[in-house]
């Protein structure tokens, strides 16, 4: 399995609706390779701990309808 | 192919940040299944005109991390 990185994207959400719905999508994924994330909404960030690829949780979030941009990884 | 039919869902959607989410989504089904579709942001509703069945249409909703039920179909 990868190493645990967390990846940081950017991600347009306007309501705490729009944040809730990420919050879902990415809660389906704790002990599947998502280990923590944190999301702001004020900030229209949002961080990943995972021992998935950045791509992989792109696309997780692609799925909510949202845009998402990745910005970066680090360990 | 199945007939098509019209479901109708409640969904959760608080802003336009939500109601943008779900369009965007059904609209990658658009000439694979979904005909077209309506979705009203004051009454909580989406309708989708389509061959697929209403439970693939859940589904599909459903990724975008939304609170999603199913209503009714109709012809």
């Amino acid at each position: 399995m990868a190493a645990v990185q967390v990846h940081e994207y950017n991600v347009k959400m306007t309501c705490e609706g729009c944040s809730g719905a990420v919050e879902r999508v990415l809660g389906k994924l704790k002990d599947k390779g998502v280990q923590d994330f944190s999301i702001s909404l004020p900030e229209q960030k949002v961080q990943v701990k995972t021992s998935l690829s950045s791509e992989e949780i792109l696309e997780t979030i692609k799925k909510t309808g949202k845009e998402v941009k990745y910005i970066a990884s680090h360990n």
